[in-house]
C-alpha cells in the first residue's frame, strides 16, 4: 500500500500577474483583474504531501514537528506577509498559483530527507488550487 | 512531474431516484429516501481538474476564464437550479450523482481543448462525493 | 450572563419560487433563475438556538438527545429529502427561506419546553441564510 | 421577532498596515509582520446582514438581485483585486480589518433603502474578524 | 454602532461525563456515549469576542498579539492536548461545552483588560456550540 | 475511466502517544504534548473511498445503507467515543494517526464485498491527515 502524510500551512501574500513584455491591452486581455495596477492578495493554503514508511516504534511517517520546521524556514519566513512579486524567485517568473506552485515544491525537494516529496497543492482561493505530483 | 489545475462550481437542482421498471417496493428499498414521490434537490459542488504544462510566459497551464466559460455553457446554464430528471442526460439514466458525474465528464471532454480533462469530482453533500478519472 | 446552545441539522428538499397571482414574466423578474419551472433544491442547513440554565448536576442546559428527537420527528421527517411545495405549510405561502425559516421557528416554538427557543438561521446555500430571533 | 437576511462576498485585496507618524521601530512593534515592507494581501469574506419585514406576497424581506447589484457596485468593483492602501477610503487611515468594515459600514448604510442594514462582518482569515452592528 | 472583533483557537482535549453521585445505568442515560468509561475527545474550537473603540491612529481594537498571549497563557498551555476531568476548574464539576465555556468565560474575563470580553463560544463539533455573553 | 466513491465519517475518541520502551524523555521528545500524561482528544474524520463498475439499471457503484452499515458496525459501534488506547488494535502499537488509518484500512478490506476498498484518509484536524491507497 502506498502511504501518505499531508499537513496544510497557510500564507498570506500579495501579488500581481504582469508580463513586462506585454502591452497594456495584452496584460489585462490575458490576466483580467489579476493584473490591476497595486496588486492584490490571497489567504494562500499550502498543502504539503510526503511518503513513507511507518515507523514499527513510534508509528509514524516522520516527526511533525520535523516537518514544520522545514515549513517554517523554506516557505513560511521567506513568503507569508510578504509581496510575491519582489521575490528573488519571481525575478523573471509571473507569481502566478502554478509558478508559485513549482517554486515551493522545488525548495521542499531536497530540503527534507526523513520522507519522500509526493505533492504541493496550492490554493488560491477555496475554489481554485494547483498542484504538482512526484511522477510515480 | 503531473500538473493539475482545478476549479470548483456549484449547481443547486432536484433529482428524483427511481427506475421504471422496479415495483414501488423495490424503488423505495433501493433508494430509500432519495425515492421520495415528489423529489428533492441538493447544492452540488463540481470540482474540475485539467491538466497541461504551464506556459513559460504567463505562467498558466489555461486561462481560468476560458474554463469558466467553457463551464458556463455546458454545465451551469443546463443544470444549474434545474430539475435533473427532466434534463435528456437523463431521460433513461437515474440521476445519481455517479450518472450526473459521468454526463459531466462527457460533456466536457470533447469540449475544452487547451488542457486535458483529467478529473470530474461531484460533491452530493459535505460526506458523499463520486469521481471519475482519466486513465493513466 | 446569557447562555446559548446551539445545534446544527441538514435538510435535503426541493422548492420551486412562484406566485400563482403573478404573470410568468413577473415571477420569471422576481425570483429569476429560482422561478425555472421544474423546481430545483437545495442542502439547506438548520441551526436551532435555545437557552436556559445550565443544570449545577448535569453541567447542561438540555439534553442534546431530547433536543434531535424533537427535531428529527417535527423538521427532519417532514422536510428532509421532500418538496417543499408540496408541504401544506406552503399551501399558501411561497418555499423562501424566509418563510421556511419562519415556518421552522412556529413549529419549533411551542413543542420543546426543556429550553427556549431562542433563534432559528435557515442556509440556503455557504453564501445566502436568513435568521429569526426571539426579541429581547 | 427580529428578522435577518445575509449574504457573504469575497475581496481578494492586499493591504500594508503602517503609520505615517510613527518609527520604522514603532510600526513593526505595533504592527508586526502585516508591516511588511511591500504588503501581503488576504481572501477577506465580507458579510452583508440586512434587516426587514417578510412581504406577504414574495416571502422575500428584499430582492437578493438588489442587494447583489448594490454590493457589486459599491464595494466589489472598488475593493476586489485591489491594494486598499491605494483606496482614497484609507488615504488618511490605516487599512486595518477594523477600518475597512467600518468604511464598509458607511458605504452600504444610505446606498440600500430597501431593507436596513444591521451588521457588517469582515473576515480577514477564517480565524479573525470584526463586526460593525447598528446600536439596537 | 457596536464594534466586536473575534479570534478563534483550537484545543485538542479529552473528557468524560459522568456524575458521582448518579448511578452507572443514570449516566448512561443522561450522557449516552459521552459516559464511556475512559472517555474520549474532541478538537475543540474557541471563538472569543472583545469590544471596544477603534484607535484612531492604529486603527485596532486591541492588538491581536496581546490577545493571542493572553489567550496563550490562560488556556491553551491549560487546557490543549489536555485531560480535562483533569483539570482543577473540573474537581466538582462536570466537563461539558456549557461548563468548559463558563470555566473560560471566568478565566479570561478579568485577564485581558485592553477591549472588553464580549463573548465566549465553544464548539465541541462543527454542528454543536454553546455561547456565553455578556449582559448588555 | 477510474470511478470513485467517497463517504465521510465522524469518530470523536480519546489517544496518547507514548512508547512503553523509551524514557519519560525520549516520549516527550518525539511526542510532544501528545504525549501528555492522562491523553488528550480529536474529531477525526474517516473518509472512505471504494471503486467499482456503476450499475446501469440503479445508476450506483453500492448502496450507500450498506456502505453506512458496514461502517457502522466495524468502526463506529468500536472507536466512536472511544479511548483508543484501550482498543486491542492498539494494544501493541502507537495510536497515531497513521497506525489508526492502517487499522482501519485491514479492518474494511475484507469486510465490504461490494465494491472494492481503494483509499483510507483519517484526518485528525483539518490541517493534518494520513492516507492509505491500495496499489494500483
Amino acid at each position: 500500500m502506498k502511504a501518505y502524510l499531508s499537513r496544510r500551512y497557510r500564507i498570506c501574500a500579495s501579488h500581481r500577474l504582469n508580463v513586462a513584455a506585454f502591452s497594456e491591452e495584452q496584460n489585462r486581455l490575458v490576466f483580467g483583474k489579476c493584473n490591476h495596477p497595486y496588486g492584490h492578495g490571497h489567504n494562500y493554503t499550502v498543502e504539503v504531501t510526503v511518503s513513507g514508511q511507518v515507523d514499527e516504534t513510534t508509528g509514524m511517517v516522520c516527526n511533525l514537528a520535523d516537518l514544520d520546521g522545514c515549513v517554517q524556514t523554506l516557505l513560511l519566513d521567506r513568503f507569508d506577509h510578504a509581496n510575491l512579486n519582489r521575490d528573488p524567485g519571481f525575478s523573471r517568473a509571473v507569481p502566478t498559483t502554478e509558478n508559485f506552485c513549482t517554486l515551493i515544491f522545488e525548495l521542499l525537494s531536497g530540503a527534507f530527507d526523513r520522507a519522500a516529496l509526493e505533492r504541493v497543492r496550492v490554493e488560491e482561493t477555496g475554489n481554485n488550487f494547483f498542484e504538482l505530483e512526484r511522477k510515480a
